[in-house]
């Protein structure tokens, strides 16, 4: 039983009557764009530098809730100077792809993934939550008013961007009273052009941290990847190309540049293992990254471990040539083989690329499969 | 000796005579608003909610370098929904205030520190850096246009943010090619509207680390702030205003909310001392605080330390009765005295009303006659 003791509460009950403050895929308007951008060759394309011609935007106010989600012709977005995504970094994103398929359907890559951790980003900002399965049949949608731009190719796809930032027009520090989610597409070639692994050099420097107990880098909050860039370029200046991220006085090995870290060695009891650093509040729970784990135990072929590794553990590995491969894992190149680590002004040498790649490679075709063969996980856009 | 090897370095060259690429307040265009909104009473509002009339930017490209400045009507941005800023938070920002003397005259409060800190903000986000002194002139111009917002009160002031922007429309992680460097203003009331005190409470957890070794808490950079307005709001539904942000096993004391931290405490040898963490990578060097430091070394009264103090230091001073005063520093309030701290499911009364406050007290007289009066630290503006 609503008792309505008096006429604002009124009101509102008959706001939330008559106004829907859910975000709901069925408010949809849809008013596509009627010019068209050519569509490039996605051999040589600069990742997320190109972009489809239509968008999703959504409103978010405290006062009317998810307003109507609109799928329209890609524009600028109009932003008061004090918005405090500009200021305060009251800002959250995250990263999937749309693949087509050998049978020509169009497929997502274990998308409620993605809306589950953008949900928990967005708790960790105080920006608003939404209807994870709402949100996702608008990115359907868009996918759909956009699929000619889903590359006809199993080695590129159409990188989806989802992001939502706050947008109150205000300098004080709190919790945002208005937002924008918004959605825009871009279509990326393959990782690896020639089809082979291009193995990465890694810095590695104890003097920069990505992320600590206590903060948020276990979310995708743009401030996690602002405070990285200049870690990047000194990686760059050193000769390698991207950051080996370590943590606390033993060194422990967290994440490479912007991807989950695997190792796959022989370890201290002499056991082949797969390990990869446990999710204790500093590592970005990556799909990619669970999914190599989800893979790799269903094979049941050797150890799965979430594990602590240190550079010490890492260093003793190598001189007794325990290790076999080390990749990087992430949406955007799936796997990416490891061969050398700058580190205390030592070159170490890592056989990733002697080995095979060997279970780099079938990671790599595994997922590549699933992705565009459809046995696993699967979303299908159409 | 410079030696024009081909025709594209002799283009290069050509651009840098003819097109200036550094920041030049004499390149300025002022193009000043004809419709004026009305001035608020400065008293009774909220921070940062009301802009005045007009804005300054400065484009800024890898290609081109700076553009020239241009003082123009307050409008909202039209940004790339790729925006590096939207993303990845490539952001920082200042807070500076323009004062209203006595005498009619208006004054910045010690603005070239707030220019250091800026370009050192610029640096460590892989922002352009740019002339100080030049960047100073054109804020001085656009507070000069907008003169008529600086409150005719010695309590209110004209607050100044500057803002600098990663606008690249491109979603690699990396150093930006593209940005907006911009400075909008924003008339404040008093912080303490009656003239008198309100001490603050706060929330001390470590289960929240606000900025760790290795990271970006000495800079002023949006990633800082919005990590930091989950706590905040835990702080609020635990009864307390603020967050005071502990640091390390041993609960070290940092900063409160977004101000600097004093203690001024009889110390474990019996002296009298004031106290604040010293600048050691997380804590933000606020212009305040070095104020702070700068009168109370210069009044030699009592010992002046940058010192690390610990929950352990506090609780122990506070049961032999050794702490007489605590407080926040920053421009917003210039010092904010702190009566309380819930820890540990405790409350920990500091006594810092019944001691006065005689020095927090003195502080704020003595930072505000400087303000409005102008014995040190002026620049003024007309």
């Amino acid at each position: 039983v609503l008792i309505i003791s008096n006429q604002s509460d009124f009101i509102i009950l008959i706001h939330f009557i008559f106004v829907s403050v859910f975000l709901q895929a069925s408010d949809l308007i849809i008013t596509p764009a009627t010019t068209f951008k050519e569509k490039p060759d996605p051999t040589g394309l600069v990742f997320g530098t190109v972009f489809t011609d239509n968008m999703l935007t959504i409103q978010w106010s405290l006062a009317s809730g998810w307003e109507k989600p609109y799928i329209k012709p890609l524009e600028n977005l109009s932003l008061h100077p004090a918005s405090s995504a500009l200021h305060y970094a009251i800002e959250l994103f995250e990263g999937m792809k749309a693949y087509r398929g050998v049978d020509g359907k169009i497929r997502l890559f274990r998308p409620t993934l993605n809306m589950e951790r953008m949900a928990r980003s967005a708790r960790r900002t105080t920006l608003p939550t939404f209807d994870q399965n709402e949100l996702l049949e608008c990115i359907r949608k868009l996918v759909e008013v956009e699929q000619e731009w889903v590359p006809y190719s199993t080695s590129a796809s159409l990188y989806i961007r989802p992001t939502l930032i706050g947008t109150e027009p205000s300098l004080g520090v709190k919790k945002p009273t208005k937002a924008l989610l918004y959605v825009i597409l871009s279509p990326v070639g393959a990782y690896f052009a020639s089809g082979s692994f291009n193995p990465i050099s890694l810095w590695a420097d104890p003097k920069y941290v990505r992320a600590w107990k206590g903060g948020t880098g276990d979310c995708k909050l743009g401030g996690n990847y602002g405070s990285a860039i200049y870690a990047q370029q000194e990686a760059l200046e050193f000769g390698c190309q991207q950051v080996l991220w370590l943590y606390g006085d033993d060194h422990q090995i967290t994440e490479v540049g912007t991807m989950n870290l695997f190792l796959y060695w022989i370890n201290e009891d002499g056991e082949n293992e797969l390990a990869t650093p446990p999710l204790d509040g500093i590592i970005l729970p990556g799909v990619t990254r669970q999914s190599i784990l989800d893979l790799a135990l269903n094979w049941g072929e050797f150890k799965v471990s979430e594990r602590y590794i240190t550079m010490s553990d890492l260093t003793s590995a190598l001189e007794e040539n325990r290790v076999k491969e080390m990749f990087g894992a992430g949406t955007a190149c799936i796997v990416c083989p490891i061969s050398k680590i700058l580190y205390k002004g030592k070159h170490l040498h890592i056989p990733t690329m002697e080995n095979g790649p060997e279970l780099t490679t079938r990671f790599l075709n595994k997922l590549s499969d699933i992705q565009v063969r459809c046995f696993l996980f699967y979303n299908q856009i159409k």
